[in-house]
């Protein structure tokens, strides 16, 4: 067995894991996330909200999965979030073109056809109308098209991050790795605005000295620190370096192995529609090799421009300048007895609208937006002049830093990293090694012996644990190195166990996952005792 | 204004909810969690895992929404998830056929065609082979297709109970309430698995005094406690009337105003194709009516029967006898020899599959899964008889009692419930008075002036807060009465002040949102009087 199909196999006697749908066959490229998977998976993610939003004060939104297709086309994924596709023509399997070898089917052998396709899960909304849309393929797009609200949220001031915590959805041609592609995911991103020519991080100085392992562009590997990193112009700016730095620490953290962790600057060719540079965290896999879990990449102002381009409006961004400047422009100066004439009981509105309006060069006519609806404005009322105007700030398109984080297979790697087998009196035994902070049940509480009064004692201080907010397991089946076991082998940091001592001098013994050592606590203390341990 | 339009606007313009996609036009029946509302919005939803997960000591799982049709056409939903639907022939709008009055189009008067639909949003698994799919109408499904791993993971004890918090879909005809009617949404439901004539909960006594106001199917109103409610036959099994005493406690602490809750009887002819009995969690709303919130029903065997049915997976739990009995069965026994000759190797496990395999009447054929093949047995290979067995216990199939959560609408009635309008200095103040422990923010800090050194002050203790897991906001613009303001607005129930009394002794000022009493605390002591105000 590989490691892979171990840890699968624990993951799903245990209720990490499970096939989804399996009672009707199983579903390619879907998992469940069971009652000690859904528990270590919410760990995660609030460690990672933590993280993100007590430590870097940027806030959470929720956006809907279901994204209408204008959204999508204006942000470019309608046609380049594409796979080019081979199906085989003598046994009708298909393959991303990539997995292929001589461009044959690495099944059968037979010729191919290759075909681009599109890879969102399209839907409708309405029932009757019937409106296309798609499942969103990344939650950063809910992000921006609010950015105009969210601008004002932050009280016009960039640099400032929002992020989303949520699914991401993509129609996988035939998913083979199990939870490494997943058709439908978990994701964590952050996107960050800040204006063009500033992407420092006012904390830069609290990782500049953290090492980085990376792998160029072209192909070389350093390990260099995140200061070296951007003074070299190996990471094109402070904020993406920064990212980096906080998403191996955020790695480690949940108990992925530090050794096991590297950046790769993606490839000018393989770089998104919307990236203009792109570091992947890849964490390394004895079954997979070393796989991509979060993305790091510079969008620039790619989304947002298209949004305003495809929506008409304006989210640009306002800086004051330090000083204010003398410009020239041409701005367009109504005729207002024409427009009265015209627009009637609108004018005032229209007027309004018009005030200041730049133009760049000749044009016939303009476009207003007056409740809600778009008005034509002819040449014939305005004329254009050029002038010299006082500025104290200008808009601009702000740009984004994005880093995206794969959940699931951060979940898996975890597991794999720390999944240990020993052998013990003969037998194999395994341990799971997770961080106590993100282990799904936090204590085990067990009677030495299911009598003379311990079981009642023992589900006393499982009940306090609850109350104090502390996941634990009550347990008094089989031995008591049988429930050990049970709980080593899902990562629980603590074991308690009341034995008749405890009737005695109210004291339990606490035992320690990792060495087994075991020490005696007052039952008072057992809550506090464990907090310190798992915050 | 009505006061949904005044907490529409204030929920915008503060950050609790935005329309999805407006600058595309707007999406009618899908709403954004803003950046206050997704903080107030996961404190609801922790505050639903404390009740559920923490105290009924229930486990969580997360399974897709994207769900394969032979789940939904098990379920019932492919055909019963339907709506009766009028389509106008003389205007073209669609509404559903129960807001029609004397069956005429409500605008324009016209005469309109009616039809059932299908309210479940379409999709297809695979670009080159697609599969039809659904995006889940209830989390629920994902719980009963796992019975047979979950009744494992609880050590094949009953009873039960399994959540999932997750997105619904419904893919309404034409949604016009706003937050109330949404297309996609928030749920949050508790599947608890009983045996079928044990509907008793153990910590019934702790809940039995509590007084529910109830809205019988015979349209009766009486206010009647948990215990009066199930022995006078009101309410069907001691579980349901549990969980309805619950979930009256779980809406008063996260705010919902105790007067308006009411449970309302479903009619036999509004139950869901899945329930026997059903009563909803009403609430009371200003501008809506009484509008159903949370559903409590007796789905009985319903939904395990039917999965057990389509996909041929014997998912029924074990019950021991008290005694021992000897009862008589049908059993089929196999001829070996001719089953070897035909199955060959596969004939061991073939075996072992048929072996007290029980059949009720004459048949000619039986199935049975052998690596997840499905053989087919003919007669000629088995004899039936019927012989006398002692049986330990007996399989059954489990009943399920599910309250299921509305996480939308209860978010919107504790906005509504909390919000006071009042006049301070001749202005409009507006005040969220929402419990301390669900509000986004726990604490304002704030130094008097920005200057003196009072700032670095403030910063330090908003950091430590956060340091704290406290979310906590650092504000210094404008005057003290502004700032106060804004943090009333949205819910914020401490504010704290650092003023030049703070230099000598090391004390803050703390104000209460709800009295505007201040109260000086030393730094020190700040996180601790504020974790104990919000747990």
């Amino acid at each position: 067995m590989s490691v892979y199909e171990k840890i699968m196999s624990m993951a799903k006697r245990r209720g990490f894991l499970y096939p989804s749908f399996e009672i009707y066959g199983g579903e390619a490229g879907f998992y469940d996330y069971g009652p000690l998977g859904t528990l270590l998976k919410n760990n995660i993610e609030n460690k990672w909200r933590h993280f993100y939003i007590i430590r870097e004060r940027f806030f959470e939104i929720s956006t809907p999965v279901i994204t209408p297709y204008e959204v999508l086309k204006s942000s470019g994924h309608v046609d380049e979030f594409m796979d080019e596709i081979a199906t085989c023509e003598k046994c009708n399997l298909s393959f991303k073109v990539e997995e292929l070898k001589n461009d044959k089917c690495p099944v059968c052998g037979g010729d191919v056809k290759k075909e681009k396709l599109n890879l969102m899960f399209e839907t409708h909304i309405g029932v009757k109308k019937r409106k296309q849309a798609f499942l969103r393929p990344e939650t950063a797009q809910g992000i921006f098209v609010d950015f105009y609200l969210l601008y004002e949220f932050f009280r016009r001031k960039i640099p400032f991050g929002v992020v989303q915590i949520g699914k991401g959805f993509r129609n996988e041609v035939s998913p083979r790795q199990g939870i490494i592609r997943l058709r439908e995911f978990s994701m964590a991103e952050a996107e960050i605005f800040f204006e063009p020519d500033e992407k420092e991080h006012p904390n830069f100085d609290e990782i500049k000295n953290d090492k980085i392992k990376l792998i160029t562009e072209n192909d070389e590997e350093i390990e260099i620190t995140a200061e070296e990193a951007v003074k070299k112009r190996i990471v094109g700016n402070e904020a993406l370096a920064y990212y980096m730095a906080l998403t191996k620490k955020f790695l480690k953290e949940v108990g992925i192995d530090e050794g096991k962790i590297r950046f790769r600057q993606h490839k000018k060719n393989e770089l998104a529609h919307y990236a203009n540079e792109c570091w992947d965290a890849e964490i390394y896999s004895e079954r997979f090799g070393w796989i991509e879990c979060v993305g790091i990449a510079d969008r620039s102002a790619y989304d947002l421009e298209a949004h305003i381009k495809s929506s008409g409006v304006d989210m640009r961004a306002f800086k004051k300048f330090d000083e204010s400047k003398k410009v020239k422009r041409r701005i367009i100066k109504p005729k207002m007895d024409k427009i009265g004439k015209k627009f009637k009981e609108k004018a005032g509105k229209i007027l309004k609208e018009m005030k200041e309006f730049e133009v760049n060069d000749e044009i016939d006519k303009i476009f207003v937006e007056v409740d809600r609806e778009k008005i034509e404005i002819g040449r014939e009322y305005f004329d254009i002049e050029e002038m010299e105007v006082v500025e104290k700030g200008e808009k601009f398109i702000p740009h984004v830093i994005e880093p995206s984080y794969g959940i699931d297979r951060i979940f898996y790697f975890i597991l794999e990293h720390n999944y240990k087998e020993i052998e013990k009196e003969g037998e194999k035994y395994s341990i799971l090694s997770l961080p106590a902070n993100i282990s799904p049940i936090k204590a085990g509480v067990f009677p030495l012996v299911s009598k003379d009064g311990l079981p009642e004692i023992a589900r006393k201080i499982e009940e306090d644990l609850r109350k104090n907010g502390i996941m634990s397991f009550y347990d008094e089946s089989g031995s008591i190195g049988r429930r050990y076991a049970r709980m080593d082998e899902i990562g629980t940091p603590f074991c308690i166990t009341v034995d008749y001592q405890t009737k005695k001098d109210n004291t339990v013994t606490i035992r320690f996952r990792d060495t087994t050592e075991q020490i005696r606590v007052e039952i008072d203390e057992i809550a506090e005792w464990i907090k310190e341990r798992i915050n």
